[in-house]
Formats: C-alpha cells, structure tokens, sequence
C-alpha cells in the first residue's frame, strides 16, 4: 500500500424525492444567486426542472439558466458559462443532469475565479485551479461518477482534444440522488453508465501496487454489484431498487475511496478518450470495445491480478494451471456481459474502421509518452490494442 | 433501500511517517492555541509523542497537554478538559491516541462550545451539540474507527453508565494514520481492535431494510479482510501490510459509509456497553462474548441474512436444506476466530459470573424499553442472551 490522502467532502442526499432539498441545500452554501446548467432538455420532459425550480424559489434564491450542454461537454459552452457567469456576479452553480452537465458545471466553476484561460489547466498538468464557486449537483445519470469526484473531462472542438483536470476545488458541496430520476433514460444510456461505473473499478483494481487486499475487496464487490444489477436494470426499468444500487455504487466507484493506498491504472480511459474524441461515441460503449482488447494485450505482463479478478468476480473455476484459458474465458464472459447490455465490443460494431487507428494512438501519448500504470504503453502498444478492437 | 444523507469530511492522511504533517494540518484548519489530548503514556515510551510536538513546533503552534485518558473514558478527565480549555482559551484540540482517547477530546471539544453541562447531552438524545471546538487526530489503534466518525461514547464513573452522542460537528478534521505506530501496541489490544471491527461490520450488517446489496457485499468484503488480516497482525506484528489493511478498514468500518441506505442493529453494543461499563473488561473482549451468544438467540428469527453471511464470508458449504446446522457451523468458525485471536467468547473467560446479569439488563433498556433493530430485545430477551454467555 502506498501512502495517500483522502478527502472528499460533497454531501450525498439519496433517495426518493431528494430533490425538493435543493434549495435548502444551496442556501446553506451561502447560494444568493444561482447558474442552473443542464443539457438536452430531457429534464423538462421529465418534470425534473420544475422540481429544482419549485425548490430553488421556494428557498427564495435567484437565478440564471444555461442549458445545451451535449456529451462529451464542449470547452466552447464552458466559456459561454464563465462569461454569463460573471456578468451575473453568479455566486453558486447548480448542474443538473449526468457526468457532461457537471464536467461542464466544474469547468465554469474553475473558469469564474481562474486568471488564466480556462483550457490552460486542461492541456497542461502542471497549472492546477487556484479557486472555484461552490457547486451543487442534482444527479440524471448514474454512470460518470462526476457527482462527488474532483475531476472534469472537457472537449475541444477546436482538434477534437479530450482532456481533464482534478481539484478539491472541484468537489461538489452537494448531490442529489434520487433514482426514480432514471426511470426514463433510454436503455442505451443506462448500458452506457453501467460500462462508466464498471470501467472505473476495473482502471483502479488493475494495479502493481502489492499487498492492496482490502481496496481490491471492495472493487470485487463493487464489479459484482454492477456485473448483477446492469442487466436488471434494462430489463425492468421501473425498479427502484435496482436502480439505487446502480446509482450509489456510481458514486463509490469515482470518488476516490477505492483507489486509496494504490495506483490505478487509466490506459483504457485515454485509449477511449481518443475514440470518442475523433468520432464522438457515448463513452461508455467506447469502454466497451477498449478493455476487452486492452486486457488481451496487457494480461500475459502481469497475469495474477487477473487470475483473481476471474476467480472472485467472474467465478470461473477452471483449473489454475491453465491461466491462458482461464483469463480468456474471463474476457469472454465480460463480452457477454456488455452484449447482453446491448454494448458494441468490437470497433465496427460503432461503425469504426482501421484508417485512422495510427493518428488516435500518436494523440494518446502527446506530451506524455506513453500513458497507463499496469503497463507503460507507447503508440505502437495502443495502435495494436485498436487493431484487437476492429 | 432507505433514503440517507451520507457526509464524512474527514481528511484521511495515511502511511508511513506522516505524522509530521501534524503541524502543517493544524495550523490549516486555523489552530493557534492546541490542547494536546492523550492517554497512560505509551507515545512517550514510543517516540510518538516526540515527533508530533515538533511537528506543532515546527508550524509554531502553542499547546498545553491533558494526558491520562483511561479505556472507557471517563467523564471527570472530559470535565478537566472543558475548564483547561477555558482558561487557556484554546481554539484547537489534538487527539493522540485510540478511540478512548478521540471520544474524550470529542466531548471536551463540544463541552467547551455548548452552553449546557456535557454530560446532559450523552444522558437526553434528544439534545444535540450546537457547535464543537476543530479536532485533529494522530491515531494509534486501529478499532474504534472514531478518527472519522460522528459520535464519542464516555463512562460516567458515577452510576457507571456508558453512553453516546452523534454530531457533524464531532468528525475530526483530519486523522493521521500511520501503521508503523501500531507495531507495538500489545497482541491482547490488536485482537480487541479486530474483534470491535469486526462488530462495526456485523451491526451494519444485519439490518431488516431489503434490497441494499452494494452496501452488503462492501460489508462482506471488509469482514473478510479483518477475518484474514487479524490473526496474522498478531503473529507478525511488524508486518506493514498486514497492519496496514486493518488501520484503514477500521476507519471505513465506522465512517458511516458501509451503513448508507440500511438501517443497522447496534443491540450487541449495547449489551456489551453494559458489561464493559460494569466489569470494566475491553470493548472488543466483551464483544467477542455477547455477538455469538445474539446470533445463537436471534437467528431463528430472521434466518436468510444469517445464511448469506455462512456462505458469503465464512465460505460454509453445508447444504441448504439444513439451516440450523449450517448456521451452527457460522457461528462455531466465528468463536474459533475469536479464539484464535485470544479474546474471551464466555463471560467466565472473562471473570463474570450470572450475578449481575439481571441488573445490567435492566440497565440496558433503561429509558428505551428495548435496544436493536433487526431483532428488538426486551430486558427479557437481554438477560437470555447473557446467559447463553456464561
């Protein structure tokens, strides 16, 4: 185990009718007048905003709306945010939707206080935000885990470049979790969450860090719950049960509590970044075709962790002198499960070709080299992961 | 699940020598004048208390020192601290110690804030703290998990009665946990640490409230790391790893995390406050005693959670048609763990006899008729338990 600090302060408010709390909880950070950033709309169908809105009036606090956020959240809309946002001497911002609206909402948060350009502390890892206005979240979609993390992963439309930023500053104060809220999201969505929520356990559990035996305990039993739940949660939408479990472990899986003592891996988060990036894909089926082709690459390297990922996850019970056949039959059964999600597993799947796999594996390593922990991986290594992929 | 509101802003700093951020810390959270809390002595024998006054120095903090906490902490030395406190004008108190010693500063720390005496706020749940002095932590054992928590649990000497408060107020700021600190604690308080770990897991988990699989399986996930971790603390005590995954699981333990969305027991604690508060024996002993005489009475009642965890964590594989024989079989690995630890699982082990038990069962229920939530118990059922104790 390695040395670490923990810290996450954001307030979780969950369960059923949760958000009437919203103006009470904005007033109590000090909240006079309010951003509510949301994206497509779907809130308005779903009664949502006039929910938020009832509370934020009924907490007599003013406010501004900026909407249009799409996915993979676009730097140009953030910029847009800081400029209302300081013409209205905006004081708190409230995002209400899934992982875009609130990576987009920490954007404009940092961007009102920053003296820099706000795309400064994307691109370069060395400036980190000296500031943000507070910030509170009503949660859409149970997948990204932006609701309690202290991170934002921003898109440049200008190059199609995908990068991030992390800041205490960019913990939210609060966020409200009310699971009947994904009742109404589309199947593909909540196949698209769950791939998100299993992806940031799995980049944690694949590490070199040894002798991690209680953080990788809590990542089996996290990966089991997702691995259980996904599918239910398709098949009975309604099922409030289900869907709670869905959306704390959302929470869980990205706050930074199972990556403590150890250091995740990542690769397969650039890796997607450059695939969504280039032919703007959910995220989530991006994760989809990148691990399995990640993991038969990487496996061979360092073949225990996934020796016990097959064992006390996946349950395969094949003989232990065969780990050949025992990992592959552990990536088999995680194709499974993201087909029965309704997931792509394979590049053409997502109507994705060979052509462009040499330039997404050059941008991946852009002044870094290489990118992952498990395993170093320069351009050749990913290109070759891509190629697994088609 | 129940709907919850989960808070812990904590700073967890963890590993090897950092308790020289001590100073750094403090200073962070706006101390100027540290009242220095400890107990019988043992960080001066071991260097601990050395380093942590130059870390105040080093930040040029003032701090005056309140030692001798005694397990089971008494509310006279909670009295000393209010009125040093008062006369000092202290702005910032310094836990160094385990549970007993984070619980006792807790009171000082809300004592000297709150208007009426503190004792009536451990006596009247319905009286809450309006405020605490900030409070720092530089923990020594890992049990209590109080270094994140809410609540302090005091004695007081007069009538000997042990009870608790819960307030946001009383979570430390920060806690500082460095395994090497424990190396030397002796092998009878590592087991009573496990074994009170072990309880926070086990309270959580037998709840009534249906559907909260994550939170079970979290649950699972950490007992399992204490059942293996425990006996090899006491076999190599310098094991960093080894004391490492227990320090860390026994702040999650207790941090109210694992109990989001489910209501917890708490009944075998408060048999348990009872005879520690009686007999003056250790938390974790008189735990390893009461839990399996509560499981052999309550599981009859309400069968399936008792099953879960016979298959789950202690891997039982006797068929299913035969509960009662496969939850034997539970509890009988339990007591052998317990054993293994060389805790006490009779109460004869531990010097008591039948005498008294009527009394403290009595005592148990005093101004709340029953105590527990997934079975409730009258004094009746309490004094049953205890003698399947004997």
């Amino acid at each position: 185990m390695v040395n670490f600090e923990y810290y996450n302060p954001a307030r979780i408010v969950f369960g059923k009718d949760t958000e009437s709390e919203t103006g009470r909880l904005a007033k109590s950070c000090g909240a006079k007048r309010v951003l509510l950033h949301y994206g497509g709309g779907s809130i308005k169908r779903n009664g949502l905003y006039d929910k938020v809105v009832d509370s934020l009036r009924g907490a007599g606090l003013w406010f501004t709306e900026l909407g249009g956020v799409k996915p993979n959240p676009r730097l140009s809309l953030v910029r847009a945010g800081i400029a209302l946002c300081r013409e209205q001497s905006i004081d708190f911002i409230l995002a209400v939707g899934g992982g875009s609206t609130i990576d987009s909402a920490k954007a404009i948060a940092a961007g009102v206080v920053c003296k820099r350009d706000i795309w400064d502390y994307y691109m370069d890892g060395s400036l980190t935000p000296a500031g943000a206005l507070p910030l509170g979240v009503v949660l859409t979609i149970p997948a990204a885990g932006s609701e309690s993390s202290d991170s934002s992963v921003i898109t440049n439309e200008e190059g199609n470049y995908k990068r991030y930023i992390g800041s205490e500053y960019l913990v939210p104060r609060f966020a409200i979790l009310d699971p009947e809220v994904t009742f109404t999201m589309p199947p593909a969505q909540i196949a698209n969450g769950c791939s998100d929520i299993l992806a940031h356990l799995m980049e944690r559990y694949f590490t070199r860090t040894p002798h991690v035996d209680f953080t990788d305990r809590l990542l089996e039993a996290s990966m089991r719950t997702v691995l259980e739940n996904g599918p239910l949660a398709i098949k009975n939408p309604c099922d409030y049960n289900v869907r709670a479990e869905i959306m704390w472990l959302g929470t869980i899986a990205h706050n930074n509590l199972l990556g403590t003592g150890r250091i995740g891996d990542w690769a397969s988060h650039d890796i997607e970044h450059e695939l969504s990036a280039m032919y703007d894909i959910a995220h989530g089926a991006g994760l989809a075709i990148v691990f399995p082709a990640w993991m038969k690459y990487v496996n061979k390297a360092h073949r225990d962790k996934f020796v016990q990922l097959a064992l006390r996850v996946f349950s395969v019970s094949l003989p232990l002198d065969d780990a050949d056949a025992l990992v592959a039959e552990m990536i088999e059964r995680l194709e499974g499960w993201y087909r029965r999600m309704g997931l792509p597993v394979r590049l053409h799947e997502a109507g994705v070709g060979s052509d462009r796999i040499g330039q997404m594996a050059a941008r991946c390593v852009e002044g870094r080299g290489t990118v992952g922990n498990f395993m170093k991986l320069s351009a050749e290594d990913i290109a070759a992961i891509y190629s697994l992929a088609l």
